[in-house]
């Protein structure tokens, strides 16, 4: 049974607008909890529901607290969104493995984002049992709070779907041989009576040609009727209009 | 070896500060290459710079294109960024088989991405290969410009990052584009005379199916030579009746 879905947790939040952003990047991947700790302008605050863009639900449910550490109380599991910090010694996971260490965990986890200027500071970061990093281009990184988000809550996401068998693609399934070996019969004849077979000693390997690529594509019945009309009306005398 | 970097095209542009945003949201994973298709407010645009904060190398060196053809006329392997299409049959997958797709690609790969309020049309969608789908909450989902161009970007960076499997039988890489084009242009204009399209409002239906199915395939240069060879061959015996 995969775990918990993460709480988001936005530590000392700038922005009502930010805040948006980010229950609209939750909802989007199906996370629904978010908590403030100590948002800077209060809450509720009127200019996160126009930049939420519909995911009020999520604005509505999220809780207020004063510290970080009153915010993870009920998790057992808190990942810090952040770069690697040099005055800390913590273990640093990339997002899949946060994503799978999330899902094997029977407590309920966190993943904290700092304020939008500064980020995490160490204290925050040093309540959490791991510091998540998305790797991003050493030579232009930053990444704001809402695409922080959108991406942890993408590959949670994503490892959720991986439990479940993947959906196939909804192209249509090839068709029997047989209706293809008739397309390439058709194809074949008209070719011949066009004189395209010529000189004769390469007549076995063009023939070899056309089947390879007409075979190659996979075609469904539908698809190979079509083809059957193209061949058709490129080769017999002209339609009147 | 891993494929080329995808080539990031945005179909029909609308506001500036959007194509600044795309820009930031590439060069964030190493993505440099962007291309603009007929953007509506010309270019180069003085609201796309503040918003790319910093990643002003991508827009200097972005291109820009009358047609969605031209921008992907050196890409053999396209995907459209979109939501699964009831009137087109194509395949469908999502971002980290794309990934996947483009790794092992020997030939260069584009991702296109449709103005922010309407998304791409079925014209540009049958262009592309695959539709790539994030898979998104069903209950609320709608991604904007940039975040499809962050968790895309991410999803491809994601996977440069993993070991390479082994590279995949030997068959002709495809064509790019513009090749296929060309082909498809030839069968279209045969049908055109041969009086194929008939009544007119199948018209664009009819040329769509064939578009897709002849894309289908990813012939090789060699194998779309034999293509036009056979075309020619039959409408030549047509005229001749």
């Amino acid at each position: 049974m995969s775990g918990y879905a993460p709480v988001i947790v936005l530590v000392r939040p700038q922005l009502g607008q930010n805040i948006g952003k980010a229950a609209r990047a939750m909802l989007n991947f199906g996370l629904t909890e978010m908590r403030l700790v100590a948002p800077r302008d209060g809450w509720p605050n009127p200019e996160a529901g126009p930049a939420a863009s519909g995911a009020d639900i999520v604005l509505e449910k999220a809780a207020v607290f004063d510290t970080v550490a009153e915010a993870v109380a009920d998790c057992s599991l808190v990942y810090a969104s952040t770069v690697r910090r040099r005055d800390l010694v913590m273990s640093v996971v990339g997002p899949e493995e946060m994503a799978g260490q999330i899902r094997a965990s029977d407590g309920r986890s966190a993943i904290l984002f700092g304020p939008e200027r500064s980020g995490l500071e160490s204290a925050d970061v040093a309540l959490a049992n791991h510091i998540v990093t998305v790797p991003i281009n050493p030579e232009f990184g930053s990444l704001n709070l809402a695409q922080a988000v959108i991406l942890l809550a993408y590959e949670w996401s994503r490892g959720e779907a991986l439990v479940q068998p993947t959906r196939k693609d909804d192209a249509e399934p090839p068709a029997p041989h047989a209706e293809l070996e008739s397309l390439i019969g058709r194809i074949d004849r008209e070719l011949d009576e066009a004189g395209y077979y010529f000189p004769p000693d390469r007549t076995e390997a063009t023939r070899l040609t056309f089947r390879t690529l007409l075979t190659k594509p996979g075609w469904s019945s539908r698809e190979l009727k079509a083809m059957h009309g193209m061949v058709r009306a490129l080769s017999d005398k002209r339609r009147r209009r």
